[in-house]
C-alpha cells in the first residue's frame, strides 16, 4: 500500500495534537483514505520540549523551509500562526508542488488572496477547515453541502475566549478585568488577549467565511470590528432584565448586491439558538432563501478538536478533491462593494451615565425625536452597584447607524450625563 | 461549457424542490462546479398536475426505466421513494453507468447493502444527504471532516413529525390524538403517519447514520424502536416536574465492539442540547474522544430544504468526487454485533397508574429492591386532570433493560397497578 507522506510546521499545541489523531486513528483513517498516512517530517524551532507524544527524532528539525521543499511529501501543515513567516513557508510550499493545510486565519484572511491563486495555479489544495471553528464543519459545508444555495445571512459566535467571558459576566456578574483574569489562569484567554477580546479573531474568521459563501475576496480592513471590552456589569444585568443575552456576534450579510461585514457584541433574544451557545462552545448560522437556518455548534478551539479539523483536511487532500479550495475557481472571484458601517441599519441598545436628577429623559429623548429615533424600550435602574450614577437603557427600533452616532454625540454632551454611552447592536 | 445531464424521477414535492433550486440558483452553481447543470428527463407517472415550475414539455416522460438508460444523461435522481420500483431505478441508473442521488433512507438503510456495491463496481457514487436531516450537512460530515475521528456516539432527533407534535405536547398539553390531527391539517404530518410517530423513519435514518460512522453494513431488523404514541398527557406533566423534555432519540453508539442502535421516546435534562430543539427542527449529536460534542441542527423536511442536499449532492457528483459513497470503501466495512435491547443500560422513566390507598409505594418499592434497582426520583401527583387513577412516577438510576421489565411485569401484576406501566428512558 502507497502512503502520504505529510510534512506538519510548527510543533505546538495543535501540530502535537494532529500526531496523536493520525497515530491514535491510524486504522480508521487508513481504511477511510484508502493509503497510510505518514508523519514524514515536523519542524519546530524547539526540538526538546515534551509534547506527550512519541515520535522518530530523524523526522524531527529546525529548518521547515527544507520540509516544504522535501520532495518526498506530498502535504505540508502549516501550523506556525502568524502573518510572518508561515506566509513564506505556504509559498514555498505550493511551489514545490504540495497541497496545503493551515489553521491560520489571521494570514488567510488578510493576506490570503495570492497563495489561493497559487494553490490554484499549481493545481494544489490550500485548506483550511480548523481556521474556524475548531473540530465544527463549518468551511467544508459551505463549499460542499450549501454550493446549492444563495447563502443570504451568516451569524457566528466564533470565539471561545470572548464567549467564556461573557457566560460567566452574564451568570456570574463581576467586572471585565476580574474575569478575563480568571480565564487566562484557565488556559481560555491567552496571556495577550488583545486579538481576542478585541474582535479581531472573529473579524478574521468571518472574512473567510464571507469570501466562501459569497464568492468573493474580502478586503480585511474594511470589516467593521468592536471587542468586548467596553461592556461593564451594568450591560449584562440590562441584558438580563430585557430578557436578552449579549454575544459578541460576527455578522455577514449580502443584501442587494453589497456586503455587511461586522463584529460587535450584541444583545440577542434568550429565546435566539445563538444565545443558547455558552462558554468556550462556538457556533454559526447560515441563512438561506431555500434552506431556512442551518446552526453548527462545538468546541471552537483546543488542541485535539482542531487537529481533528487539520487531519480532515489531510484526508480531503489525500483522497484528491476536485473542491476548489474556496469552493469556487478563483477566476470566478467577484467584487461587491462594502457597506460602511454608518450605512447599516439595526436595532440598537444605548445605556447612558446620567445625573439622578428631574429632566434627563425629557433632555435626551428630545434629542432622540430630533434625529428622528423611535423608542422601542426605556429603562432606569436605581441599583446599588452603580451609586455614583445612574444607569439609563434605552433600546431604539431598526435605525441607521449614522443617525444614531449623530443622535449620541449630542446626548453625550448633555449636562445631566456623564461620560460617553455604550453602544450595541440589538438582533433577534 | 460542457454540461451534466440529470434525469430526475419522481416530480413530486422534492422533486419539484430541486428544479426550483437548480434553475433559481443557476449562475452559482455553475461557477461553483465549472460546468452547466441541466436537466435532460424528469420521469413521473402523473405529467399534468401543476408544480409551480416551468419545464420544457420535451424533457417530460412516464417511463422512467428509459431515463436510467439514456447514455446522454450522467446523474440519476431517485425521488420515488418507497422500497419497491425505486430500487430497480437505482439498479438500472448504475448499471448504465450513471451517478445516482436519492432521498430514499427506506430503501438504502433495508436493502441498501447491494446498491452500495454495485455503485462501487462500476466506480459511480451513490449519494443520499438528504436522506437525513433536509439540508443539515449530517452525512457528508460523517464522510469527511469526521473521518479523523472514531465516533463514539450519535444522539439525534431524527423525525420532524414527532418533535412537531412532542413540542406542542409539552407547551400546550392535550392528548396526542388531537395534536397529532393538528399536525396533519398543517401538513406537518402525513396522512398515515404510522412510518413517522411509530419510529420507523428515524431508525432508518440512524440506521444510515450509524453505517458511516462505524463503518459498517446496520442489520435494520435488529434496531429496537420505540415510538410516541404511548405518550399520555400525564408523561407530559411529568417530564415538565421534573425539569425534563420528551423527545423521539436515536441513540447509535459503539462500546467494546458491539452496537447500540435504538430509537426511543426519552426524558432529556431540559438545559441539554437536543432538549432545545423545538418543532420540526432536526438535530444530530456526534460525540469522540477527540471532537468533544459537535450539534447540527436545521429543518429536517421540506421541499427546498431537502431539495437543497440533493442538489449538493448532485454538485459532488459533477464535480468527480473521490469520497466512497459511505465514507469507506464497501470492501472495508466490519461486522459488529448488535446489543440485544434487554442488554442495554439505561436510566429509565417508570409511570404507573395506581389505586389511591395505603401500602402502594410500600409493594411497589418491594419489587424494585428485589430486582436490585436503584430509586433516583418519585413523584406521585394527585392531579385533577387524570382522577381516575393516580398517576406514580419512578425514575431508576443507570439499570439492565432486562431487569427492568421483569419487575415491571411484576409490578403490573399487583393489585393496587391499573393496567400496564409506561417505559421511558432518561439521557443526561
Amino acid at each position: 500500500m502507497d502512503s502520504i507522506k505529510v510534512g506538519i510546521l510548527g510543533f505546538g499545541v495543535v501540530g502535537s495534537g494532529v500526531v496523536k489523531v493520525l497515530q491514535k486513528n491510524f486504522a480508521e483513517i487508513t481504511k477511510r483514505v484508502g493509503q497510510k498516512i505518514e508523519i514524514a517530517a515536523i519542524a519546530d524551532l524547539d526540538l526538546k520540549s515534551d509534547r506527550g507524544v512519541k515520535v522518530d527524532r530523524k523526522i524531527l528539525t529546525t529548518d521547515g523551509f527544507a520540509v516544504c521543499a522535501d520532495p518526498k511529501i506530498d502535504i505540508i501543515v502549516e501550523l506556525v500562526g502568524g502573518t510572518g513567516v508561515a506566509g513564506k513557508f505556504i509559498e514555498t510550499a505550493l511551489d514545490n508542488g504540495k497541497h496545503v493545510v493551515t489553521a491560520n486565519k489571521a494570514l488567510l484572511s488578510e493576506k490570503g488572496a495570492p497563495l489561493f491563486k497559487l494553490a490554484e495555479q499549481k493545481g494544489k489544495l490550500l485548506l483550511f477547515e480548523a481556521a474556524v471553528g475548531g473540530a465544527i464543519p463549518i468551511i467544508r459545508t459551505l463549499k460542499t453541502s450549501l454550493a446549492s444555495e444563495k447563502i443570504e445571512k451568516i451569524y457566528g459566535i466564533l470565539n471561545g475566549t470572548c464567549n467564556f467571558i461573557l457566560t460567566k459576566l452574564a451568570n456570574e456578574g463581576g467586572e471585565f478585568s476580574e474575569v478575563l483574569a480568571d480565564a487566562q489562569k484557565r488556559g481560555f484567554a491567552e496571556a495577550n488577549p488583545t486579538l481576542d477580546i478585541e474582535g479581531g479573531d472573529t473579524a478574521h474568521k468571518i472574512a473567510l467565511l464571507a469570501s466562501i459563501a459569497f464568492g468573493t475576496q474580502v478586503d480585511f480592513k474594511q470589516i467593521h470590528i468592536e471587542g468586548i471590552t467596553k461592556l461593564s456589569a451594568a450591560d449584562f444585568e440590562f441584558a438580563r432584565r430585557l430578557n436578552r443575552k449579549i454575544k459578541l456576534v460576527a455578522v455577514a450579510k449580502k443584501e442587494n448586491g453589497s456586503l455587511e461585514i461586522r463584529v460587535n457584541p450584541t444583545l440577542l433574544s434568550i429565546d435566539s439558538p445563538l444565545a443558547k451557545i455558552d462558554g468556550v462552545t462556538n457556533a454559526v448560522a447560515f441563512h438561506g432563501k431555500n434552506l431556512g437556518e442551518i446552526i453548527l455548534s462545538g468546541p471552537g478551539a483546543g488542541s485535539l478538536p482542531t487537529a481533528t479539523a487539520v487531519v480532515g483536511d489531510i484526508i480531503e487532500a489525500a483522497r484528491g478533491s476536485e473542491i476548489p479550495s474556496r469552493g469556487i475557481p478563483e477566476s470566478s472571484l467577484e467584487k461587491f462593494p462594502m457597506k460602511k458601517i454608518e450605512d447599516v441599519e439595526s436595532e440598537y441598545y444605548l445605556r447612558f451615565g446620567v445625573k439622578d436628577e428631574a429632566g434627563v429623559i425629557r433632555d435626551i429623548s428630545n434629542v432622540l425625536a430630533k434625529h428622528k429615533l423611535n423608542i422601542r424600550d426605556i429603562l432606569q435602574l436605581d441599583l446599588n452597584e452603580f451609586q455614583r450614577e445612574v444607569p439609563l437603557v434605552i433600546l431604539l427600533h431598526k435605525a441607521n447607524e449614522a443617525k444614531v452616532r449623530k443622535a449620541v454625540e449630542e446626548i453625550n454632551q448633555l449636562k445631566c450625563v456623564n461620560g460617553k454611552a455604550v453602544v450595541l447592536r440589538v438582533e433577534e
